[in-house]
């Protein structure tokens, strides 16, 4: 039976290889919808391709202009089309969108029981415990897409969770792993966006260079999977080819390996409990690769991710901050207007001033992130 | 519930470590009977500890001693006694005696729908389609012991086995794998006995470091989990780390990892499909470890390998004559009566000369495999 999608932030890089995917095995999965901001070119060919029902667009005259294009589709805008496209009649929400925009069309799409592929962080980031318990009550599933988390979802596959011990999320370090703290000073924009593994969207690559995106993701493993932070390692691990790793309680480690490529676990999201062919794919060959690496996590190199381990353990709100924080100062780091140091500290600075709000509820979650791209922004001046 | 366990082959490596996670796990296993072979001093203590209702030694006037000794253990010989001490009334068997005497015990076991641990590989290397077809009919449960094919078993774990592609052992390389082949000319049986990763028995550190273990094991490997010889690779990995991996057709591999201890697949096969804490076991550090080494394997260097996978393609009783050349060839290695590169010289002359059955029965293979003895042992005169 074909799997109805509903892809928000289809134009992103995630949302491109969900693309591919659908495409590759169009018999399996129909994209009956999806959000694309403002990418008008790309938003045309989609809709002439996989002729979906439904299609979100960032501005109403882009709508509008659509619309009279394309009249068999329908076209909404703005935060409230998000939603309307995230709630349409499907099988499987992915969340691909960049920053907390994902948030509330994923706690909308959870009320209507949906399936949801997240590969949106800082929606678990921002309100993990809001998503986690909602999922419950209203039996929507939760699938990772994210590398690392689908690695641990396949290695807890078959186990019973409370027999696991230990989550081992493996870094690649970013594009500056083999710099010193010191080196970090004057590195450009240009620099940052050169991950020596993974292709991915311009943000998430400044956020592995920071190590912050490892802080997300050891956020949202503790969400997702329930463990506490101290059974939450990292590990310094140069070619990712072991996406992640389980330990249990019997000493036995479970890993995921493959070769660095987003679309086997975005496949893996969207066909789970089964796998499907991907007849282009490489395979992994470990001999030609010859050795893997590994190394303890330095945490005062990585200084954003002891950050994250520290807004982790304060909970409540301050995850909120230590996301909000990072998004605006990789915007401004983007934009030329801070250097890459600037970043951390601009998130600790935002961490220090924080009162935290512990269980907060939604409007405060949205509350404490817009405060703290403000006071961000401010720092500047 | 305590499991009840019947344990053949008490007094060998796999037997003892078997012993200790019972002794570790005493609330939750049970030891009601045991096989011990000609090791009455260490037969007479597991009485004392375990507390055993049947116990099978393998010459009658051991028995008739221990039974004068121990008025309340029915104590069994020979291979009617191992017959009778498998079929005794347990929840699990553990096959852990070397060579094919264990396989008539197991049938037996399994036409009982019992569920075998199984250690002993011989039993599915020259019998596996017996094993196999009669564990099917009887409902009997067939769990892997070997730390391979446990690993095999557990990345198998919540998965479709028909969405699997490729099955990669793991092999260490054994005593010798830093030698050419020249240099195996005149190695001496201490030196083979010496393996760099794991603590075994005598044969089975032969058997690796003629690499004909991981021959047996991919046999086993073909038997347990159905795949055909193309869809069997062997990866050296010195390191013993990764102790084997399954590819799947969406290119995701699944590992198992862990410290060489075979305490932990053994207590996997006991436990599952649950997991028991082991307090005392050493954990994976992998950053300790820093790096791990892949190499394809290279067949000329190992022949007895490439032996291992003709036997197994060519099917029926050849894949007993591999084994039973083996087991002879090694006693006389271990004797001192031939040279180590004599073991594979005459695993392939015995294969040489064997005309090959199909399907063979219990008494089709027990005469090939006794036939095969005698001429190996003729080939020194």
């Amino acid at each position: 039976m074909t799997k109805k999608i509903i892809l928000l932030g289809a134009t992103g890089s995630i949302g491109v290889q969900t693309a591919d995917i659908i495409r590759e095995h169009h018999t399996e999965f129909q994209l009956v919808g999806f959000s694309a901001g403002k990418n008008i070119r790309l938003t045309k060919e989609m809709v002439q391709e996989f002729h979906p029902e439904i299609v979100c667009v960032q501005n109403e005259e882009d709508a509008a202009a659509l619309r009279a294009e394309f009249p068999a589709v329908s076209f909404v805008s703005g935060s409230k089309g998000l939603i309307e496209a995230a709630t349409y009649d499907a099988d499987i929400l992915v969340n691909a969108v960049i920053g907390s925009v994902g948030l509330e069309p994923t706690l909308e799409a959870i009320k209507l029981g949906r399936t949801i592929a997240i590969a949106n962080k800082e929606t678990l980031v921002t309100a993990g415990h809001l998503v986690m318990e909602s999922a419950k009550r209203y039996g929507a599933m939760i699938l990772p897409v994210d590398s690392e988390h689908s690695a641990l979802f396949q290695a807890l596959n078959g186990e019973k969770l409370e027999q696991a011990s230990r989550l081992i999320l493996t870094a690649s370090g970013g594009s500056f792993r083999d710099l010193a703290r010191s080196e970090l000073e004057n590195v450009t924009v240009k620099e940052a966006l050169d991950h020596p593994n993974w292709s991915m969207g311009a943000k998430i690559t400044i956020d592995s260079a920071t190590m912050v995106n490892k802080g997300l993701e050891v956020i949202e493993a503790h969400v997702l999977f329930g463990f506490g932070y101290d059974d939450i390692d990292v590990l310094l691990h140069r070619e990712s080819i072991i996406h992640s790793m389980v330990e249990f309680q019997d000493t036995s480690v479970m890993a995921q390996l493959g070769t660095p490529d987003m679309r086997v676990p975005i496949q893996y999201a969207l066909t789970y409990p089964d796998r499907l062919p991907r007849p282009n794919a490489k395979r992994l060959n470990l001999a030609e690769i010859g050795k893997l690496h590994f190394q303890d996590m330095d945490y005062e190199r990585f200084h954003a991710l002891k950050l994250a381990f520290d807004a982790g353990r304060t909970g409540g709100t301050m995850t909120t901050i230590f996301n909000a924080a990072n998004e605006q100062a990789v915007a401004m780091f983007l934009a030329g207007e801070i250097k890459f140091l600037h970043i951390e500290e601009m998130i600790e600075r935002a961490m220090q001033s924080h009162d935290t709000v512990q269980s907060p509820d939604l409007e405060t979650i949205l509350h404490a992130d817009a405060q703290t791209r403000k006071s961000v922004k401010n720092m500047l001046k």
